[in-house]
């Protein structure tokens, strides 16, 4: 069984497809064995609670200094021994040292295609706005390996979605997750839990 | 009826997709009025040779400066008065005074999803090569009107198309004019000949 160890800031609607796709064997091989959230009392917390999966909540204000907060984390991850990392919506800059440490074995949803509205800058409403700004008639999202750069490390997945005429941020937003990261996500972490990658 | 102008610099193939788009009433209400060669010989102007089209062939080479060339390339264009230019794998940059002059009817196809992959440098197979080295799972292609930057104007049209494990820029190539180039260049015409942009 392929360890997995998802972080999050929000809701955790990634979590809770990736949630479902253990349930309905669409990830085999594969099991949770914690979530953390660099912030409190998010709903991400109350869905791993509800399936009994253990969860930490972790976050940067509770630290003197990043370099502080960046231990604390570190040790988080690896008390449970992942063999995957799974960033899911978590916006958080990824500490150097455990880039190194779990080198390719860190995945990234990215609300785009990659190297469409990539990079600093680029994180969650933000990328649609720019999609919609620009005037893009296709959108998308992309599961990549986690490198050094942002947004640079080997693309795993992408999925194409419309844009609709009208389309405000928010609306673009839900119809990415639905179409796009809620499926793509799980797919990638299959694919790894299975030696397809 | 739209005055098409329709501006090449090979094979011809989008050409040749507006040609059957036409005949086949994908396209209604436009003509093509002339076919445009940077390059002589090239088998473009053949394609329009065998419908009757009016076709012109006009190389830089011939001419003792760029600014010559830009002059008699206008009064080419210029000559059939038309609504609309079409930039159909048109490899010689369009000088400014006849963006200027001719401002949202100049509308090019680019063989990527703008703005991945485009701008100065990405043009032809380069863009495919680009994209299979950054290792994307989903291209496509774009056509946008053309304005004083390098494919920056308003985007008209996108559609996506996958990668596959294995494609070549020129397999890769291929899918994206079979899927999206041939489809979406002459559905953007049609739009434009019926009002609808």
């Amino acid at each position: 069984m392929l360890r997995v160890c998802v972080c999050v800031s929000g809701g955790g609607t990634n979590l809770q497809a990736i949630i479902d796709a253990i349930d309905n064997k669409v990830i085999t091989n594969a099991e949770i064995v914690r979530v953390i959230s660099n912030n409190k009392g998010v709903y991400a917390l109350e869905r791993a609670a509800a399936k009994n999966i253990d969860a930490v909540a972790i976050s940067p204000k509770d630290f003197e200094s990043r370099e502080q907060f960046n231990e604390a984390f570190l040790k988080c991850v690896d008390e449970v021994e992942p063999d995957l990392i799974v960033l899911a919506g978590f916006l958080v800059v990824i500490p150097p040292m455990m880039i190194k440490k779990y080198e390719r074995k860190i995945i990234n949803i990215h609300p785009s295609l990659i190297p469409s509205f990539c990079g600093t800058g680029y994180y969650g409403l933000k990328v649609h706005e720019a999609a919609l700004e620009r005037g893009v008639k296709v959108t998308g999202a992309t599961v990549h390996f986690v490198d050094e750069g942002t947004d640079t490390g080997p693309i795993i997945l992408q999925k194409a979605v419309e844009v609709l005429p009208g389309d405000t941020p928010k609306e673009l937003q839900q119809r990415v997750m639905e179409q796009a990261e809620w499926k793509i996500l799980p797919q990638a972490i299959n694919m790894i839990a299975n030696g397809q990658i």
